[in-house]
């Protein structure tokens, strides 16, 4: 499965190259890339809500304020975010899996369903924000960049509340994702 | 600091909501962010090697296979990454913080001298891969999209190695970065 490189001879160590990258061997080596885990939050009064959870969370810019996702074009999240323009990214906490579990669609939840058994704050634009969040942001979509099955949805903070931002003393640790299975950070 | 939200009297509950996100708020919410850690590896024989430790990695395409980093073009690999149009990502293990601390700079350290004390393997190609990296993946810049401080890059997968792709024995967890610490996966 992982022969040598280009060129030939090259990698038959310990740890050997493989020149054309499959689809599950790509799979299988990103599955070893450890992520904070959110919730995208997407939809509003005048529009089906729905969300999904991610690892694909990334801060771009400082000044403006601005993070991007990478979202999958074909999720049922995609079509709600590029006709609102707007989406929340909701930081979990590692007593939050359970949440992670509803947005990704844990039991069949599909849509406003997913919401249910949390408390959601509503920011003036429309945004849901999960209440007990470390950190909870509100977004307008500011670009999109798209490629092959995914979009780069670059967002522009609009709100940011959360729990973790009153004090050293709250929030607990963030919730991982790592070879499929939720964890906790432990400090080194 | 955290006023009520835009409209007025929204978010004045537990968790207040801010209208404008200034850089100081923005970056102690991210910092909540908890991200995989990797070195990106940059330069080769040719010309001068350096290289950044990140929490920005994301997987992107599956079918080509395609990851896309987020890299501020104020830093020293930015122009080496644009100039030769490859790059390498290096998944890091919770057993080599010390190799984040290089390629962060710890001590001063520029350049090609954060890659010693490590061993290197260098593809066909001429990307420098971790030698002992749980996986390690080099890739062919195939489109950057650059926003106010950063470029987003998109690697296209030439080759990936790693001793976690060799069996289920082989690599520890993965190094993680929260609240400006490194950390270890623990398993809920």
């Amino acid at each position: 499965m992982f022969g040598v490189g280009v060129g030939g001879g090259r990698g038959m160590g310990a740890t050997p190259s493989s020149p054309t990258v499959d689809a599950q061997t790509f799979r299988r080596a990103m599955r070893q890339l450890a992520g904070g885990v959110c919730i995208i939050s997407a939809g509003d009064q005048a529009r089906e809500r729905t969300g999904m959870t991610v690892t694909s969370v990334v801060s771009l810019s400082v000044e403006p304020a601005e993070l991007v996702v990478s979202i999958n074009q074909g999720s049922s999240s995609w079509p709600v975010i590029s006709a609102t323009g707007r989406f929340g990214v909701n930081l979990l906490s590692d007593e939050q899996a359970v949440e992670a579990q509803r947005f990704a669609g844990q039991g069949g939840l599909k849509g406003a369903a997913r919401y249910e058994g949390a408390q959601w704050h509503v920011t003036p634009d429309g945004v849901w924000l999960l209440e007990d969040a470390p950190v909870a942001l509100a977004c307008t979509v500011e670009q999109v960049w798209t490629r092959h099955s995914h979009a780069l949805v670059v967002g522009r903070i609009t709100h940011v509340r959360g729990i973790a931002l009153m004090g050293a003393s709250h929030g607990g640790g963030p919730l991982l994702y790592w070879q499929g299975r939720y964890g906790r950070f432990a400090a080194a």
